[in-house]
């Protein structure tokens, strides 16, 4: 009985992971609770007992995600020596890498993500915020460092960097193939293109 | 009778405008086509008449929007005198300026359209590649006039742009009050990032 929480935890756990990858599979439209209980181990009414719906299921398996990756980039960040830049080029690589080393994942943020209305106009999404809230850290840094321009507030500047980024990755996502190199070219190409822009100099 | 093929052209645009403010209103997903039907004044089977299913709708309104978009971006860019930067900013600005004059279309197409997975995953999405190339134009005749870089993918550099521009929209759409000054002060920070980077100089 000791182990109770811990194993409640490991449940809780595993559902999610298997709402991660059977919204993923099926759609988040299309997949049912059931599919996600089968594909976790445990039975349909179980699902209940840890989430309210299937809303609530998409919802819980993000904020799950988004803290574990945004655990991942603080470290990284913190780890990584350097200018401004060369943290916003981190920024990139780990996000568009998704598209390798968590396919499910990549595909659940970029494709099912949107599926949900309930998640894009009601929820408030505190995760993504705080996802957000570090890379506009880093460009606020830059700034104040002098590396970067000062005239480009940094919600907008790490907004749209997003945008291009999710962008980026869903169609990543969508082709048969991502290779290591084909990510590292796309990491590159964003890189000068929000650092360098496109002017001609 | 002779005018009965203008007359179906006219019930099908009918369909499509019913079907853009009633899937922004009620989600694709929860949207019924009787709903559509009745918001255009139709009665359901005629709906069928058109078109296939609920996702061949939720395409074809799609399509016959991003034709009307790309022949008016096609248009003002013809209009539009001087250097691809200032074209470049043109295209920013149509499209965010649909927050404010297409407010219905702006949501179908940030939050609705990702939510047909055959939408993202099976259709091939002829307009908005055809959207994708009048960019990609726009940022050629820019490189191979020497005011664009040209160590840039105009693919890469468009279809970034164009995530921005739809994140950016899309945090415009989610807001209760929009105003021309708001949507300028986006696309000139937008112009900004993309024609100058980030970087101090």
């Amino acid at each position: 009985m000791a182990d109770t929480p811990k194993r409640g935890g490991d449940k809780r756990e595993r559902i999610l992971a298997a709402a991660v990858k059977t919204f993923a599979k099926s759609g988040f439209y299309n997949a049912k609770v059931s599919e996600v209980a089968s594909a976790a181990g445990v039975a349909d009414g179980t699902i209940y007992l840890y989430f309210k719906n299937k809303d609530d299921l998409l919802i819980s398996a993000f904020e799950d995600r988004m803290q574990m990756l945004n655990e991942r980039l603080r470290q990284e960040l913190s780890r990584t020596e350097g200018s401004a830049v060369t943290k916003l080029r981190k920024c990139l690589q780990l996000h568009l890498l998704l598209a390798i080393e968590a396919p499910d994942l990549a595909e659940f943020i970029t494709v099912e993500l949107r599926q949900s209305s309930k998640f894009i106009k009601e929820y408030d999404n505190q995760k993504f915020h705080e996802y957000l809230a570090i890379v506009v850290e880093v460009i606020k840094e830059g700034q104040s460092r002098g590396e970067l321009r000062g005239d480009m507030e940094p919600w907008i500047a790490t907004r749209a960097l997003f945008g291009a980024l999710d962008e980026m990755l869903l169609a990543l996502v969508l082709r048969k193939e991502v290779t290591p190199q084909l990510v590292e070219s796309r990491v590159a190409a964003l890189e000068r293109l929000f650092v360098d822009g496109l002017r001609q100099r």
